[in-house]
């Protein structure tokens, strides 16, 4: 008998992450989710995740800078990404992007793996941005911006603007969130690759490509076409008991691992709650939560990550197609701890298969063929 | 407990290949491997394989002709060939070029898989030799060529010259034995990301990305370089003896599921002694053969697949560095297959993991870290 979907069957060991435990709470290296988003920056995550403890405040220092310095683009790389057409999904083009850099700056060995690792995190929003700015303008915009951190850098990269303090605040807090979460498919192809002893960027382009799929990182993208949609929350109400009746899938409710609530959600809340006052469509908020109240009421679903993420990231100016990359470059770190995790012990993953096809039959030459 | 390396684990169901039964046999679809290398060509086992049945007469006449019309590659996927330097390693290179083959000519709608899987077969072979050419003379090459067969083509883009007979037939029989080995690592990768429901570019990228490790797709370009060291019979046999003393590993034998012989060694083996005759470095086979003698000797393991196909691929005047690659066009027909059923009957393939790390801590903010 075949496992479907290997549900329930631990694919290996991991120090890095624990999630859905009493079907609620998300641990890295732990240290629980709301402990980290509340109290901790991105970049401090990043290195909590890749070298497994939180860093002093001189690491924490040397790594923002070092991150900093990392953000230019090759001339090649560029030359590339300049002749990705518009019309292209962006998540080929981080993915295009991301192999193209392990062809220019190949890890080589083993030993060079963090380099490779916080080298794809820092240049990663500058391909998005590079690609998208040329892509609709012809404009070659400078990826090596001076912003402090990562999000900000992200934020410019995907907005073409310098950020507020709150926005800054609140995509530092969804890449926290998005950073890392166990086994997970993009993670997984991620310590499948590594471990036939492949280079760090196969693998790293292999996880986004796995992203790419709308079971995947592609809900955030769903969930803002759906409340984009609805002008206000009784037309959501409407809308969405009317889908419901239709049997439509409502994109971003309930969750593989989670069983009571995903804990990410009422903290990305949080933030879309923060940026909506003012915002010109700051009605998405109630859009939101009358879609949310409709959820529980009628299928007792709750809301993931990937619901409330649309409308934080629409107020924070990110075009929706940009949401999924910005997904991949905040789970980079997540992929490179467990890539680094397979390597350390590693063993080829070659799971087996059920037959289900035609027995032994006799090769029948061309000329006898119909 | 975990189950490392899902050895052993049924990850799905499969009708499409069979290979270890009784420790040494391989069917596609029902047909022995002995039966397809000795009575079909390469494009019969692609169609068989992503098409569930031989071709009649007529249907492989106008595959062989679609496959020929689809060889040009885009403009813009050769300049961005043309920004990969000569010292890329060759898989980095087919990763990149399929990839961005994908960001030009996404697949949409998956009702368009087949055509997606038709034109990548056609078009890595130019990838290829497109790159390597460009990089190592500045020569941009025709990959229009016309060929009758893949095997012809692939030929003549990696060796630069129109293929002798025999080297033709020996190149379609390699073809045939590396198109398909149910669920090995590469496969196992694009169907996992085909199980997030993204695109076949994407789960083909991934699975070029598993495939370049040395643990995988690397082990014919290990053997070559292990028999390419030694003069003679004698200088190999002495030479291996040596290495196993000192415990170095000898790549291109025993199996992870063969235990008695991989059935496609012996196959690859008679193309290499017919193309041995009369080649300056004939006497391969003999260090070949005087290496296998010492491993059945004194290790009791067989030469898999890999073992001979290097002294096969290097007197068809392949270039090390490409023998990786070919395999990845042909198995593309088999990883093709393998993505059509995994979305045929989909469940997101998402395992669990076995947590072995720090218990829940207390978050410490970076003030009072030391």
């Amino acid at each position: 008998m075949s496992q479907a979907g290997l549900r329930g069957v631990a694919a290996g060991q991991t120090a890095i992450c624990t999630c859905g435990a009493g079907g609620r709470a998300l641990h890295y290296r732990g240290y629980s989710i709301e402990s980290l988003a509340a109290g901790a920056t991105f970049e401090e995550v990043a290195w909590l995740l890749t070298r497994g403890e939180l860093p002093s405040a001189a690491e924490l220092e040397s790594y923002r800078a070092r991150l900093r310095g990392m953000r230019g683009l090759p001339a090649k790389l560029r030359e590339a990404l300049e002749r990705i057409p518009a019309e292209a999904h962006p998540m080929d083009v981080i993915r295009t992007g991301a192999s193209m850099l392990g062809a220019l700056e190949p890890e080589g060995d083993f030993s060079r793996q963090t380099d490779s690792a916080d080298r794809l995190l820092a240049a990663l929003p500058g391909v998005i941005g590079y690609w998208s700015a040329f892509a609709s303008s012809g404009k070659r915009v400078e990826t090596e911006t001076d912003d402090d951190s990562l999000a900000g850098h992200a934020l410019r990269m995907t907005t073409g603007a310098a950020p507020t303090a709150e926005r800054l605040r609140a995509m530092d807090v969804s890449l926290i969130l998005y950073a890392e979460h166990e086994f997970n498919a993009s993670t997984f192809v991620a310590r499948v690759v590594a471990a036939t002893l492949s280079d760090f960027h196969s693998a790293i382009v292999s996880a986004i490509g796995a992203l790419r799929g709308p079971l995947h990182g592609g809900a955030n993208e769903a969930a803002m076409a759906l409340i984009g949609k609805f002008a206000d929350a009784e037309a959501a109400r409407a809308g969405v008991l009317e889908m419901l009746k239709r049997k439509e899938k409502i994109m971003g409710f309930g969750h593989a691992v989670y069983t009571v609530r995903d804990p990410r959600s009422d903290i990305i809340k949080e933030q879309a709650r923060i940026l909506s006052a003012g915002h010109p469509r700051g009605e998405l908020l109630e859009v939101s939560e009358a879609v949310e109240a409709v959820m529980r009421a009628e299928k007792n679903l709750f809301p993931n990550l990937d619901f409330y993420s649309a409308s934080s990231y629409h107020f924070m100016g990110v075009p929706t197609p940009l949401f999924t990359p910005i997904f991949a470059v905040s789970r980079t770190t997540g992929w490179a701890a467990h890539i680094f995790e397979q390597r350390a012990d590693n063993k080829l993953i070659r799971p087996g298969a059920e037959y289900i096809g035609p027995e032994e039959r006799e090769f029948v030459p061309l000329e006898k063929r119909g």
